[in-house]
């Protein structure tokens, strides 16, 4: 049993730690707007598949109350990870190992500068997964979740232990060759959809496909980051493409998540998402003026919805 | 004296009207929504930097009605363009003259199949003027128009003369060698502001100078305007684009009237505005993938601003 430490309890935090917990790992659960309700209710309430439950974890407000863990699980924001420094260095010991499930490129580098590459792995999870209200997820469907070490290099030892203690808590996981393919080929769906929800005037999958102009706009995009995955050694074949587009006609009405952010007025990872692939790609020589248009626009589309001036 | 028609009467073609009717030119209106008003009042009413007065002018529903010109002034919303074999074929004779003071590329070309180029001129007018209400117009300042021929050669006499009968009518005029590089040098403006007017969220032009994002993207824009321009043998040059953004400055909280046209839920003017100068770039070898962005966007957001359904 590991001693484990979740930081960051939206949806994909809050989930992954609770099933870690309900399968006997020490779980400690870092918490900010969350920890009056889960104190309250006496753990996370989770409701799955029809099914509702309420989970006993150990909360805490200060990273200094957990001290050192096996592993820190890392579900933040991307727009929180200037907090690295501040939240993390107490959780971390000789042995820790970071796991990121966050979104976008750019996480497992912030994490390996702080403590090292080697101690890094990266995790890319397809959930369904809702955080209702504080304290309360309900997962609709299945999950997946694909590890891949922070450096670059084939799985160590260490990440097919992780891999197995997800997959043990129900949670099926494999280790990958490459993370940063992984990631890519993610982005293949959340630059354009997540994206052009946004850009295209706050609108729904569905609204998004039945644009021929945002359907056009999506495929260029896709090609812009297909080119630059490859500049970067990650290779996406045309045929992972055409499934973003049929994944997402399934979605019906399905709002991305940082259209939600967005709506909330709340901070999108634009860095994550857009920034860091643009940035990535243009360093290997590849122009993407496509992705470089829309990564602007969200930036000022997104300041006049939170009523923020420019810095 | 001139037989002459004016076909669209919104701002820019009652204004240019109405003063060659003050000047004595035989001025014949083709209306439709202004029709009532203007005969009711007897005329255009007009409102010049403080002075009001009603105009006389001879208004019409049909172009049978008014019957072969000297010349056509053709004011009409490109977007209206489809409509010139209806409209027009009626006014034209042996000696007839089209004039076109509509936005953006492709309406010279439009016009010059149907009735031969060298029968067709352009004209580009910087005008501070707006429609208040049907018949009404007002003007706040000075205005400039530039005449070319249609066929992209040196001015003809037959339009130098028709610049001097504008500026004997108190609308300063001048025949330029080459129309298009006029337009282009226009559309430096129209295509970055109008464009990211819509794009960045429905804002004014001091919101976007405002936004780093946006006057980044502009100026990207620009570059492909100026690279595509070059292409097609027309110099733009830095200074000019610079300009953009100082007489832009000055502008405060204006709305470009694509923003206007799009508030409204009216069509905007996006294939001679964006499409064509898009299609012209491309053609002549310039990749133009932030237009290309813009120009898809534009179309999806004023799609769904106007509840239509794709075609």
């Amino acid at each position: 049993m590991m001693k484990i430490a979740v930081v960051g309890a939206g949806a994909v935090g809050a989930y992954h730690g609770i099933r870690l917990a309900q399968a006997g790992h020490e779980t400690h659960f870092l918490l900010r707007s969350d920890y009056e309700a889960v104190r309250e209710r006496g753990g996370f309430e989770i409701r799955d598949r029809g099914k509702t439950s309420v989970v006993p974890v150990l909360a805490h407000r200060s990273p200094e109350e957990i001290g050192a863990c096996d592993l820190v699980l890392i579900a933040l924001k991307t727009t929180a990870n200037a907090q690295f420094p501040k939240l993390l260095p107490p959780l971390v010991g000789a042995g820790t190992t970071l796991l990121t499930l966050q979104n976008g490129l750019g996480n497992v580098e912030a994490l390996g500068a702080l403590f090292g590459a080697e101690n890094v792995v990266g995790g890319l999870c397809y959930v369904t997964i809702n955080r209702l209200a504080p304290g309360v997820v309900e997962n609709f469907g299945a999950t997946r979740l694909w590890l891949g070490e922070g450096d670059g290099g084939a799985p160590r030892e260490r990440t097919r232990a992780l891999a197995e203690m997800f997959c043990a808590a129900g949670l099926p996981a494999e280790a990958k060759t490459s993370l940063e393919e992984t990631l890519w080929k993610k982005l293949c769906w959340n630059i354009p959809f997540n994206g052009l929800a946004i850009a295209g005037g706050d609108i729904a999958c569905d609204a998004l496909l039945a644009s021929p102009e945002l359907v056009e706009l999506s495929w260029k995009l896709m090609r812009e980051i297909q080119a630059a995955a490859r500049a970067r050694g990650c290779e996406i074949s045309d045929e992972h493409l055409k499934k973003q587009f049929e994944v997402t006609e399934r979605c019906g009405a399905y709002l991305p998540s940082s259209l939600l952010d967005y709506r909330a007025g709340r901070d999108v990872e634009i860095e994550s998402i857009w920034g860091e692939p643009l940035r990535r790609g243009t360093a290997a020589g590849v122009p993407m003026p496509r992705l470089e248009t829309l990564y602007l626009l969200l930036h000022s589309l997104c300041r006049k919805k939170r009523g923020v001036p420019a810095a």
